[in-house]
């Protein structure tokens, strides 16, 4: 599974274990701003009993022109139509390339990942229609594929809202304040409160009813 | 266009450039046994005239369980049936990935690559629906596509022979002396001549009626 230190991947992680797998958990350093990040992500992995986590290198943050891996690109403080600045180039089609390598060298048949179609619906790379086409991709691409082992790709988030996940998580006992989700934390961490990723979280737990656990600065 | 330092992705770039287009060489170091392949990269690019010649670290490799990126396995010294040691798990799939990352912010509408599905039928992530299955992902994974601005993936070596592949490269004027094919080449860059990827190349020369400009140790 592909966990990187939000919200919804830690939930994703929890679906994961309630669905009754041993999880092997990967994140990726694609020359983030934060490391803070996989930070999180290690916390996560142990409070939910991850069996294994790693974290690879990933080379497309290199390619630039993305507010998130490019620092002269600003991170845009209000949700605006269309793809957002923060979109990193074919990012999900290289992550989940390197989940099915890991996923064929441990005999894995099941790749989970917290993609979400509502609220993010500015990325291409987060669709229904794009994590099908990986799936067949997935069943022509490898070794256990030709050999009869199918591989599923799991999106449980896809079609839920923030607050919806944020329910299914505390229902299976998620503490998002191991979580973060901004995407300029301060140097401990804290979030700013203003960014897309800061302003849909907030909204989450607002509407689920939730007490919102974020350390803002 | 993906560029190993081999034969067939330097005659992938003659065509790519004869095809005129412009072209930018990505390579990949992905924990090969053998640097000297980026070394022969390098020199195919400028000779063939690529604008741009990029190498970007490859996490996949790091996961193991191939002969060409873990030395506790044997590179095999011939050719049997099935899929080859030589395999890397996902590779196609993650390199293909990067190379849309990098169309996409380069702004290309077209992706070369060598792969070919006669000598190496046994790699899964080399044959034609294995292409076809990318460019249905790649279709659906970017901005560009979303925009309308449609990405095509050329294999034009996918149903050539080896003596085909040299016969065309010849035609288009590669110099195959600056090329490695070689899975465990010494030090000074020369061939074994006995690993499957040697023997594949010398036969190809051999049937092609060329003589092979390959150092052999």
């Amino acid at each position: 599974m592909l966990l990187s230190g939000g919200l919804d991947s830690a939930t994703t992680l929890a679906i994961a274990r309630a669905d009754g797998f041993r999880c092997h958990a990967l994140s990726f350093d694609y020359g983030q701003r934060h490391r803070l990040e996989l930070d999180a992500a290690r916390r996560v992995a142990q409070a939910l009993g991850a069996a294994e986590h790693r974290v690879l290198p990933m080379p497309v943050g290199e390619l630039g022109h993305s507010a998130l891996t490019d620092r002269s690109i600003p991170v845009p403080e209000s949700t605006g139509s269309g793809i957002p600045a923060t979109y990193v180039p074919a990012r999900n089609t290289v992550l989940l390339g390197c989940a099915l390598g890991y996923a064929e060298v441990i005999g894995a048949g099941d790749i989970y990942l917290g993609v979400n179609a509502i609220d993010y619906s500015g990325y291409p790379d987060c669709r229904p229609e794009f994590i099908a086409a990986f799936e067949k991709l997935a069943n022509l691409a490898t070794k256990a594929a030709v050999e009869g082992r199918p591989m599923r790709i799991h999106a449980p988030l896809i079609e839920l809202n923030k607050a919806e996940i944020i329910r299914r998580g505390i229902a299976l006992g998620v503490d998002f304040a191991l979580t973060l989700s901004c995407y300029q934390p301060d140097d401990s961490g804290r979030a700013c409160g203003r960014c897309d990723s800061c302003r849909l979280r907030r909204a989450g737990f607002e509407q689920a009813g939730v007490a919102d656990p974020t350390r803002y600065r």
